[in-house]
């Protein structure tokens, strides 16, 4: 094999020269080598530009066209990390990151994460590895009685039956997914078949045409993805438009006169997809008066609170998921605000018995007695691949080494840095706030007397800020109205970071501003 | 906050007492300290019970109910890893491990995997982290080049147009997905939707219910639960039957009559699933008869490589994936042979635009100058959900660290442990192999006059032989023959290993046989 390294036996070992892809101590030398380097990037990480300023191509043109034939040595391959990948990430961890949502990080998720890839389960049934479908119960259960959610939602929520003498299929309960995405399918198709069932085969596919979802214009893009996805009618899509004057939130009204119309066409309404903090401006869909409107329709309500969900871990937010003991299911991001790194959605369900309908499948090769038995979860059955990840060992370390109280203090800190921001915003007359800032997230623009300008001027003042390196920040478009968004929340933020990030932002505005009078006054 | 610790601040710092989830040298410390876990765990992996023997409920019942208020020190959760989670590991990453199929891991992916943890890239387009999309077009590239796949499933294979004149979905390309599963949706609802607009939104639904796909029984069950979840009318998936005397293939003959009196049925071919490798035996559905069979209907073709594509970066086994010029998509794990940890699918595709016209959304706030000009690849539009990690980390250090040579060391010598694993069987007139053992895995059962027997006998030893702990298989039922399985090719396995989970097959079929004997004169 010629290339001998640390990736071979010793050459005085009965395996001399055998290629050893997991010698111990190797992985021990290396490890401990990308840990200093992660730690150190950790430490440095405001020295980089926090959005990559590298042009389309810039790897592709620098990195050879074919793998090597021979092996080479990790220093080799570590400087080229430094070399080629540093420049082009956007630092998702900097504390400078004010993008998108922020997509939160934590020690302890890292060591979670690290036994995770260590131990390599495959957990798609419970024998495949016990501990791995087990704790993924356990914490979902942690997770859902820190946000107050009914039993109806937790395994344990049947306190009364003794453990193990029914069916999980039959109490509610929790499994995670790698992506909101996932989660709405797996409950679109848990729904639309349970619709299907109900008026029988003749007219299976006559019917699924007549089956009509529903959410608003700001239910997140992966929604009409999904729907398409499952073979809901493109035209059956209702998202139904909302406002400024309401603040982007559904309107039960506006839901009830969409169902009513499509129910007098013969139509079948079947799903409800309300938000708790739109990605656009973390609109809160008024949970309680929905249900309301679709309870008498057999329509399957998901609640999607990717992001703000969090935030109902502390006392004072939970009244956003007021009604939610009515709903079906209802999916949360930890990867968004609860430090866990990507990728992690908790989604609970009232009756996996219905996802199980839906998902299972039932190959000879996994067949074992506790599975017929139904005396075990077999979460291949609740997701959509057949293959999973440990990933609930991450929110278990999380959950843990940090405790409900200090996880509250952090959502708590983040809301406050983002009213920092707002009120820089708010005394400054050259800005205005375009949405309430319900979480951390702060959606303002630079105001202008006409709109096409006003967007113009914010569209000019974005690209300054970012191609400054020194904050990141994302815009969106809602009622009409372009704005920039600024997310708190980056695990590494501070006070000093959101002060900082202002002040970019209104010495860039200078700029702008006066380039703009300059213009002005050579057009006149 | 209460519980000061190494995750707040020095109290003598500016910042004292606030909360820290990552203090960089915490971090530091933890992480080497879960290395050192995991390299000892790695060293003395061989002390552990394959199969974990844990009850139902060993967890739950030792679990508190609800997450702490405070935070606890990492030392006891560390603790409680070696507790409560060790003993209910089925340890994949064992040499004992002969089950499934093995999910091959190394130092090079680990390191990958924990810079990708790290980075914390959500690569959704281009711009949300320019080096996580070019490495992946990169890798992509790199491991077609080594399957000697046709240059119309990659990025490069336009190579006289110059880079960037032209956009990127008019190429082919690679992308990776978390699953098989996320790689035959993709496909198939690229395929469904391309043959619904040719014919046209009036009969859209109609058409749909017409579409028929294809398969055979030995096609991975998770084609069948895409197909549903797609909305194909589940009486429309044909798997087709195979038999022991075709070696378990789908028969191109077969398929042709099938598809032949669909079309007179008036309905409409729409997908075909074809397996290099099946899961049950390693089947390999003959690639270049069954292209030759679809060619004149509209048929798209996905190749289903998961484990067995991994050893076609051989010359000698790339005559597998003969015909591969004409299908559509191929995709295939590495995950489960090339040593790179859960989960990583690739899959490549002749015409992404398709994939694109599917799965694309296009929100505002994920709007940017490049991805509207076309010029750079959104992975988003390639997959399910919208977020993704920075997979291609991991491969990229398979690749580099071992080079194509070693990578081809490794499958040979997997394979020639397959093959003294099957001499050992043939050479013991009590057992016999059931299936060609093609690749690392080895279909065997013990011999029995009567075929309820048979199975019985199989199953008792199946069982005894993983109570044992020292070695894991498992079984399946392929032309309805109960056959036990024995996958070679965990990562730590050597020749010894083998022997010994032979020595271990042989001592439990004493028993076995003995305590037949032994009933049957009883019940005489």
């Amino acid at each position: 094999m010629g290339n001998l390294g640390p990736n071979f036996t010793d050459p005085s070992s009965p395996h001399a020269g055998e290629f050893q892809p997991l010698d111990h101590e190797e992985f021990r030398r290396q490890a401990h080598r990308v840990v200093d380097y992660i730690a150190d990037y950790y430490k440095s990480i405001e020295e980089y530009s926090v959005l990559s300023q590298v042009k389309p191509g810039y790897l592709l043109a620098s990195l050879p066209k074919t793998a090597p034939s021979e092996g080479q040595r990790f220093d080799e391959i570590l400087g080229d990390v430094r070399r080629y990948i540093m420049p082009g990430l956007t630092h998702w961890v900097s504390p400078n990151f004010f993008g998108f949502f922020p997509a939160t990080v934590s020690s302890a998720a890292f060591m979670g994460e690290m036994l995770c890839t260590a131990f390599n389960c495959v957990g798609f049934n419970w024998l495949a590895s016990p501990a791995a479908t087990e704790l993924e119960m356990v914490v979902m259960d942690w997770l859902a009685s820190m946000l107050k959610l009914p039993p109806s939602f937790m395994f344990s929520g049947m306190a009364s039956v003794p453990l193990f003498s029914f069916s999980f299929l039959w109490t509610g309960g929790g499994v995670l997914q790698g992506t909101t995405s996932e989660a709405i399918i797996c409950t679109l198709v848990a729904a639309r078949d349970r619709a299907i069932e109900e008026i029988g085969p003749p007219d299976y596919h006559d019917y699924t045409s007549k089956l009509v979802v529903y959410g608003s214009d700001q239910t997140h893009s992966t929604f009409k993805k999904a729907c398409q996805l499952v073979g809901i009618r493109p035209s059956n899509i209702r998202l139904i438009p909302t406002t400024a004057k309401s603040n982007f939130a559904l309107s039960p009204l506006d839901l009830q006169k969409a169902i009513k119309a499509d129910v007098a066409a013969g139509l079948v309404p079947l799903y409800l997809c309300a938000t708790m903090g739109t990605t656009s401006t973390t609109a809160i869909d008024p949970l309680e008066q929905l249900v309301h409107v679709v309870t008498e329709y057999n329509i399957w309500v998901h609640v999607d609170a990717a992001y703000a969900g969090s935030a109902c871990i502390c006392p004072e937010f939970r009244h956003c998921l007021a009604g939610v003991e009515r709903v079906d299911s209802l999916s949360l991001a930890p990867h968004k605000w609860l430090l866990s790194y990507l990728d992690c959605c908790c989604l609970w369900v009232k009756r996996p018995s219905l996802l199980v309908k839906s998902l299972s499948t039932n190959p000879e090769y996994l067949k074992n007695k506790l599975s017929e038995s139904n005396s075990v979860v077999d979460y291949k059955d609740w997701q959509i691949g057949t293959g999973r990840r440990f990933r609930s060992l991450r929110l278990w370390l999380v959950l843990r080494s940090y405790g409900l109280e200090n996880l509250q203090a952090h959502i708590r800190s983040d809301i406050g840095l983002a009213r920092i921001f707002e009120d820089l915003v708010r005394s400054d007359s050259q800005f205005e706030i375009v949405a309430p800032a319900n979480f951390g997230l702060v959606c303002f623009r630079l105001k202008g007397s006409e709109s096409k300008r006003t967007e113009a001027l914010n569209k000019e003042l974005l690209e300054q800020v970012n191609s400054t390196g020194r904050a990141y920040i994302t815009h969106t478009i809602a009622g009409g109205v372009y704005m920039l968004r600024f997310a708190v929340g980056s695990t590494l933020t501070k006070e000093h970071h959101v002060v900082a990030a202002w002040k970019v932002i209104k010495e860039r505005a200078e700029i702008v501003l006066t380039t703009e009078d300059r213009n002005q006054i050579v057009n006149l």
